[in-house]
């Protein structure tokens, strides 16, 4: 064997797991004990898949999603021995580690998690270097759906849209979502945490109807403190139904303080759509860059 | 009183109702002791509305929707006599009979069930002259979701989409269907009833894939007899995965008879999503014609 192969064999590789879940069933994404969460139901499915090779390895992710929240476009990492990898291949391909290797795994957990699973691990591949989930991360998409009296009211998709039981102003939402855009302190819509800055910086936001009238806000920020989507929405939902005005919602913003004036909508609406990266050479810099710049605070990512 | 307004108050007035559910929840449309259908609850949350005002009405619906099939289109009809429209109306506004009337029973029923039900009226209003929500209907539209190895698996969507393991042929898939359209005894795709006619009348049938690469299935015909859409569907998917050939399905439809070369695919993939009726002037004629002209088995019309 040469000295290479065995380096490769004592480091860990990593991969990139993309992952979509309903969030209806689960207690959001962090593990708590005694809890159903998503990443507790993935740790322990990556247990039974590697239990012949070793300590299973943890998860780590991009946006750590609260109760109810949904995800089609969840990013985890995940770090697996030369060991661990080799098992991934089914048996009666003789153990190889070929390049199904770390495609493998997404097929074993959803294997294991059943085709009419709430969870569902999208695809799984090596990690380019200098990749971490969360770190590397430069901006988190979500989604939040409402079904107002204008709309159609799906019951087959009312556990993940907002049922509104009257008229909304897409025009005037949409209006304060774009006043409210930029880097500022977005105290007034997060839950606060001592020590931590609520400074982001909102990089898009929209509102429209889709084909079956329901309204639907893009929401893109480098990162969200907790509830800051949901709130977000909510002050889009006043200036929608006629009881906050535009001026009025990006003064609360410059105030900086929770507000009465709107409130915080209901976590079923909001789904995690997507995590951005940059390009595969800025990976490692961009990791450095966030855990030094944020620490603790900016960590946070969490609605 | 004037005579008009005596005979008003003696004869019913009809009533269209505009459903939609989540059929996961349901054993089908059709009431059925001990069990939680459709109809059961609609008539329920109808006798509690309308509790102070005699025997409650019976609903007579378009499409009798099997076990597990959802709908976005179903339509129904109910006759209200006029105490009964009088109390649709709030206490509050002094039990006026106004335009609100058949409109309320719909704001009334969404009331009962609650802003989270699985079943939903989106709709209530007076029906036109001779308007029969089962023998007027002229054709039923159903949608068939499939997501393969090539589409998105959305967990939020899974309720109401069949996941398919390998990747299928759309362009193939959508070959057969057109193959399969037109005037036809389609014996091959019916669950066999005693003395009834398998003759339909196929009017539209496409494939294609949505934004998200999922297959849709949009299925017409006058009326389906049991399990005929998801037999349909069956035959496609076996030729979408090149287990048949589009000339041996249109074998197998010519041979009249059940076949083991393709399955009767699960209900939770279905919706009813559209019920059609002719111009208002000719409700009356097409009702009297279908009920003569189809007898019982004409009238299954169930999926």
């Amino acid at each position: 064997m040469e000295t290479g192969e065995s380096q490769d064999a004592v480091r860990p590789r990593r991969v990139r797991l993309d992952i979509s879940y309903d969030g209806t069933g689960f207690s959001g994404w962090a593990r708590q004990p005694g809890l159903r969460t998503v990443q507790g139901e993935l740790e322990a499915a990556l247990a039974t898949v590697l239990r012949r090779a070793g300590e299973p390895p943890q998860i780590t992710v991009a946006g750590r999603t609260d109760v109810g929240v949904h995800a089609t476009g969840q990013v985890a990492h995940v770090d697996l021995t030369e060991a661990q990898l080799r098992i991934l291949n089914r048996p009666d391909r003789g153990g190889r580690v070929g390049p199904a290797g770390p495609a493998a795994l997404a097929r074993r957990l959803n294997g294991i998690a059943g085709l009419e699973s709430d969870v569902r691990v999208a695809s799984s591949e090596f990690a380019p270097s200098g990749f971490d989930a969360r770190f590397s991360a430069t901006w988190r998409r979500y989604e939040y759906r409402i079904a107002d009296a204008e709309a159609a009211q799906d019951p087959r998709r009312r556990l993940h849209t907002l049922w509104h039981p009257a008229a909304l102003d897409v025009t005037a939402m949409d209006g304060a979502a774009r006043a409210l855009l930029g880097l500022h302190d977005f105290a007034t819509f997060c839950k606060p945490r001592p020590g931590a800055t609520t400074i982001r910086e909102l990089q898009a936001f929209s509102w429209e109807r889709d084909v079956d009238g329901v309204l639907i806000a893009r929401v893109q920020a480098d990162a969200f403190c907790r509830s800051m989507v949901r709130a977000l929405v909510g002050a889009c939902v006043a200036v929608g139904g006629a009881k906050l005005t535009v001026g009025r919602a990006v003064e609360l913003r410059e105030g900086a303080r929770r507000s009465s004036e709107f409130i915080v909508m209901p976590a079923k609406g909001l789904t995690l759509t997507e995590v951005g990266y940059p390009p595969d050479a800025e990976l490692a810099v961009r990791a450095e860059l966030t855990r030094s710049r944020r620490g603790l605070p900016r960590t946070q990512d969490i609605d």
